[in-house]
């Protein structure tokens, strides 16, 4: 994946991620980011979270300029980021089918190994199916 | 715990638990019964989840009567009811602080053991716990 | 929708419908079946959420018999059940891809007017969209 | 409240909190991050949504730096940041009982007319409830 390319995930807003305000809950939103990166993995065959390998969310920054309402129909355009020794940092743009950006932001994972309770080195081969050398 | 006794968890409607109707989303209650039982586990000093024991919900019964509103103040009445080999159903009955029924029910959970991913015997220490004998 | 017919909608386990148990949360299990509730409503271009009509859930009755996991893929069969003056029941079987049934149940709906926070009466439109006729 | 004054929020992570990797998720420790704020609120009788207000976060920033497990006991400490015509900001930093930092960041609030769906100045009493006067 070159360092400009995009994946593109798509979703409506459910009734379950809204909230009194009638609008989508902020935590909601970054729900769907969660799931934007996981369908890139899943594009790309690389496992999400087995015996060896997890991929918390280490940071999350986003900002939220359009309300979404239930039944909007949500596209995240996610861009691969700064690749460290185990972290991998993605950028989102969420915009509403009228093309408005309801929310962007910056979201970072840090691969674990699950039985080490610890960071571990990004596998040279999921580095390769990322489309990014070594660091 | 004798039959008739019940134990009592409060807690808040949070703005989380809301959606765009403007009231508590029927899936957040059930979380809230789950914490009712949780609290009642704890309160016994009982496992709740670790390497021999798990205790997943496998039936729930819950009829909805008023609508719960954010920060309404919810009592959860917790009965023991039925206790068999590896199963152990509660009933409950939510209120409002002016003494409204909002929903109420019955949960079934099932003792199972993690390692094996399978139903266990509820262990005679938790049965005594609970105050109810084998059946 | 003749009374045999039944509405099919499918979605994956996403991450945060999972819990620490390793599998899907009970509640999150339901919010599926609401999405499918939705989804069958949107079929049939019936407004679910507005000025003139709200559909709560009141009534929920769900049994588990095998656990969902992350990224397993779920189709629940809906099928329409008794129409009432106000109320819409519906009759749920959600299977994993290998045929296994998870979890099944019946949930009712009641038709609100959303001006008046009151049970409204299913209106002619509505009645015929969904394929039954007057109670 | 002073620049330096905090608002202290407890609250244990429920089993609904957690995810398959057998931690809190993400999204869910930011709902604790909302619940602390409205806690705030409520502490100064301040509305958090009701005809003429509504506080939607428009930005959130977190960094996670310890697991939060099933259970654990989370102290959010919040301290009023910059308050504008319309927004106010706040950090937050949350620690485990044993004093480590499980996650903090910042999170900023936009105060809403829900009549108009525009931001609206922070009225004048609400300024003075949080202590911070006019910009």
């Amino acid at each position: 994946m070159p360092a400009s390319a995009t994946h593109v995930y798509r979703r409506s807003i459910r009734f379950a991620d809204t909230d009194a305000a009638g609008v989508a809950h902020f935590s909601r939103l970054l729900v769907i980011v969660e799931e934007a990166v996981h369908d890139f993995f899943q594009s790309r065959s690389l496992p999400i979270l087995d015996e060896a390998n997890a991929w918390p969310f280490v940071s999350i920054h986003a900002n939220y300029s359009a309300a979404c309402r239930f039944q909007d129909e949500i596209t995240v355009a996610l861009s691969i980021g700064k690749m460290g020794v185990s972290s991998l940092a993605f950028s989102f743009i969420a915009t509403k089918s009228d093309g408005t950006t309801c929310f962007d932001g910056t979201a970072t994972l840090c691969h674990i190994d699950p039985s080490l309770h610890a960071p571990a080195p990004i596998p040279a081969k999921t580095r390769n199916a990322l489309g990014t050398g070594p660091v």
